[in-house]
């Protein structure tokens, strides 16, 4: 039979990292896309031994329907992690596990936004955060990024503009260009928040994962009046696949969350929820992360190196002080969409950059990922990269 | 500061059951609310032989992100799997494992529904497909479920005048009155779907757990043309917890399904998937369920039993073959739904059957789950229920 799609899948493609990662498979590929961790961070061994105890100590509860809220002892512990970053004097009412930090935002936009309404985003942004609003049908409008992330005097004036629903920011090595909110940028955002009474998401997959400079609290740590919703994950600090998230908001939202997370999944998988427990809880997440930060600073430095050394040199790139991207640019147009059919060809895969704009600029940009390769592969991944863009 | 939330939630009350589950943790509460499979059922010790092995022989699969459209060698064991159900001549492009068979309701009505279009249900239905379509802001409209489950004169009746976007149904021991599909209606189903052009889901999570009479063909195994949408899961046959469910459909819709499904969670938790797959091609999942089902069978008999002996003649109810429900009324008009917070007062929960009618009638209905409780419990429980409602 002929389907009629709803209008909001209609000419809806997918993501470009989801989609870019079926031809993943393929042994020869390098890939520069994708955010993932390194296979020799994934810590194996802990996951197998505290989910051996659980099911042993606790076997009905890790496997019977459990709060959609979450399991209760992780949304203590996580509220308690959490004080790292200058979250503190909230309560369980003010914490909601999620499938992923990604199913935050999606819970936020469903419950803050009608069709057609605008969100505010950096420019570029997460891609993702983009797909998810075209399911919602919404039109995000990006703002500029400035030296640091956010350039609050165009926020604001964004803002007025725009009228947003949302304001989407990632304060911590940015997705895709790496950069970390200065804290007086995190204070001003509050404060622009305030004074237009708009709510902020503060998306922070990526704030542990620091090899140098200081880390700095979060702007959901200057909120005094519930204008601010923060959301991490355990994806880059444990594993991706567990698919485990916090939200923490204003008791009043994470309730309208959860009554959509009722409906969307019921629950997070409970045992997934109890091991990255133990892991909080045991300290074993912060000797991971110290155990994890030298691999990928080493990473780093290789790729910085192999594109110093390989790259032409109109192509220009960020340091970054953590997380897991370069974000690339070529500065006499150089387009990184156009040649990426033949980077595939190539046996090397990024992310294009146009992907990561609201408004569908940055052909001449390019992100690469370096967590998820191996030296030798980095190495021989821009050799090819080089090989394509230097012809 | 105010929020002003999206028009889809902003008079959206949980869903009923879920509600409820958070009065559960008082120890005195005896629960019939809730579709918890038996404690003694749930296979503790299996899954954590599974996922230990799993974890050592493919470590960084299980941690690692993976495809949206779910790990492929339990896409292959799940397939096979439903040929059980007569579901056959399908690819690995026609299934996609969702987060819970409840996800893949979600995406559906994602993939299908725009704002103020009509659905039909059977009346009355599962009451989360009900509360998923509020968060769709859609219309659902009840056909009559007649002796088997589906009035199949009043469903063709209800497309003709409703000219619905899609028709659910639940073919096996029916949430919440255990009925079960016919075969010729399931065959008169396609029929309909096929004259009318409608696209009908097929929620199939019960189906397995039959401990009298015989297992019928799906309702998908007579679809020629992508008229049926099948949706299966484990929640009742291996454990809720783990959140694994099947959907098999055109592989146009599994499409449009998995790029939705990028957006919401970005991929069901791998290790749940993994452990689900050996389950499956081990056997055991058969196993278990064939351990269960003395379990079920004995526990609706002492319910049966319970409820003949001490609850009012006005009160009658279903006499299930399998499934984990029994269906109540009272035909003196007596309201299950006035007295529900008496029977929380009293230490007992049930549903209260007006929670699962489309138009909002059925006070005088009740659904009462036999499977978690111990015998004892339901001894107990039916007592308190007794009192309650012969006062």
């Amino acid at each position: 039979m002929e389907y009629t799609f709803a209008e909001r899948v209609r000419n809806l493609s997918g993501n470009a990292i989801r989609e870019i990662f079926k031809v993943l498979s393929d042994k020869e590929m390098i890939s520069f896309a994708g955010g993932m961790p390194a296979a020799q961070c994934l810590p194996a061994e802990k996951v197998k031994q505290y989910s051996g105890e659980l099911l042993t100590e606790n076997p009905v509860k890790m496997l019977q329907y459990g709060e959609t809220e979450g399991y209760m002892p992780l949304r203590e512990s996580f509220l308690r992690y959490v004080k790292n970053v200058g979250i503190e004097g909230y309560t369980v009412d003010n914490a909601l596990i999620v499938s992923g930090g990604q199913q935050g935002i999606d819970l936020m936009f469903k419950t803050f936004c009608e069709k057609g309404d605008k969100i505010l985003v950096q420019n570029p942004t997460y891609l993702a955060v983009l797909h998810i609003a075209r399911t919602y049908q919404l039109n995000p409008v990006g703002f500029d990024c400035g030296e640091d992330g956010v350039d609050v005097d165009d926020l604001e004036k964004k803002i007025k503009e725009h009228r947003p629903k949302l304001v989407y920011v990632v304060p911590n090595f940015s997705n895709p260009t790496g950069k970390t909110l200065r804290l007086e940028t995190r204070k001003k955002i509050v404060e622009i928040a305030e004074k237009y009474d708009v709510v902020v998401i503060e998306d922070d997959p990526y704030g542990r994962i620091r090899y140098a400079g200081e880390h700095l609290p979060s702007i959901k740590s200057f909120d005094k009046d519930g204008h601010v919703v923060y959301i991490t994950s355990t994806s880059k600090t444990i594993a991706p696949a567990l698919r485990v998230g916090l939200t923490v908001a204003d008791e009043r939202i994470i309730r309208k969350m959860a009554i959509c997370k009722q409906a969307v999944d019921v629950q997070t998988v409970t045992l997934a929820q109890a091991v990255v427990e133990r892991f909080i809880s045991t300290g074993e997440i912060d000797r991971g992360i110290a155990r994890s930060l030298p691999i990928y600073k080493e990473k780093a430095e290789i790729m910085l190196a192999a594109l110093d050394k390989y790259m032409p040199e109109s192509f220009v790139h960020t340091v970054p002080e953590g997380g897991l991207f370069i974000w690339g640019e070529f500065t006499d147009g150089t387009s990184a969409k156009a040649k990426f059919r033949e980077a595939l060809d190539n046996k090397v895969a990024y992310v294009s950059g146009n992907d990561f704009f609201a408004d569908g600029s940055g052909d001449n940009t390019m992100r690469l990922n370096f967590s998820n390769a191996t030296p030798e592969q980095i190495e021989t991944g821009v050799k090819r990269l080089s090989a394509i863009f230097t012809k």
